[in-house]
């Protein structure tokens, strides 16, 4: 951890913490799932056929690529080197939405299954972090907190904007939809 | 769908419909993971050491035992046979979770972890119910909204729980206690 840091913290102690040892464990496993989002949400955008829906997703990529970014900061705050290790959770997240991607028909029904799968995602982002955010702030870590936190506000936001566009089109077009399956 | 519920629904379009195939299918994906999760839970409670956490994960599998029932229920309104389809998600969730459990050293850390995974797995839950009971609302489907709502609730407060217990004690204590890993 860097000097800087060190003082922030205010107790040496926690850096060889249990917690902080699970604290970095976590991080290695968030960094793989927000790498791996990077490939898997342009595949949901070239599947969707609501243009809002493309246009949420085109902008919670951007912000994907921050959180990367983010959590190598983080990483940086820990005077540690960025690395990442399979998360098992987000790798069944993708393949599961890419499941449902194949068992929906194109349009409507499709939307709605990328909708559902995405807040899975997100919902998995957002308990990650908000054990990322405990952890840093009982490890006296404030700076790190301030950077998860920022973006646990980003997944809720992109959670609430799939919910919206589900609520106000998609789902009742794919009820008024007769299926082929 | 039975008689008594088609009257419930008002319309008998959306019988056929593709959101009906797709709330199908994800009723499916979650009666594989509530299963999944009536063998895994259990698991975690071997693993834990605080009392507070065993006996909050204890409340929550007979919570489990009766959301595997209200899936099964909502089949029965649907007139369908409930089936399980293996959920990839899950099946991820818990794989992460043993890793956890595996990785951390017996005690505060461990309990931390497993409060970690658990909370991924309510929240993957959290995501799944509220896109079920907005299916359910859009097709017309009080009733089984009903019974989703009550899964839903339980398992918010779990992940509540959980939160409440990590902030207490175990946090803290993981951060007092050195590693030796």
């Amino acid at each position: 951890m860097k000097t800087t840091d060190m003082k922030d913290t205010g107790n040496t102690d926690v850096q060889s913490s249990q917690l902080m040892k699970l604290f970095e464990d976590e991080l290695k496993d968030i960094y793989w799932a927000e790498k791996a989002l990077t490939t898997a949400i342009p595949k949901m955008i070239k599947n969707a056929t609501s243009h809002e829906l493309s246009e949420a997703l085109q902008k919670h990529l951007g912000e994907t690529e921050e959180h990367v970014r983010r959590v190598e900061k983080v990483f940086e705050l820990l005077d540690k080197k960025a690395t990442a290790k399979k998360c098992e959770a987000m790798s069944g997240l993708i393949k599961e939405a890419k499941e449902i991607m194949d068992d929906c028909e194109e349009g409507v029904m499709r939307d709605a299954g990328i909708i559902s799968a995405g807040q899975k995602v997100e919902h998995y982002e957002i308990a990650t972090y908000g054990s990322l955010i405990q952890f840093a702030k009982t490890l006296n870590m404030e700076d790190a907190a301030e950077l998860l936190r920022e973006t646990l506000k980003e997944e809720k936001a992109a959670d609430e904007k799939l919910s919206e566009i589900a609520l106000k089109t998609v789902n009742m077009e794919a009820a008024a939809q007769p299926t082929s399956l």
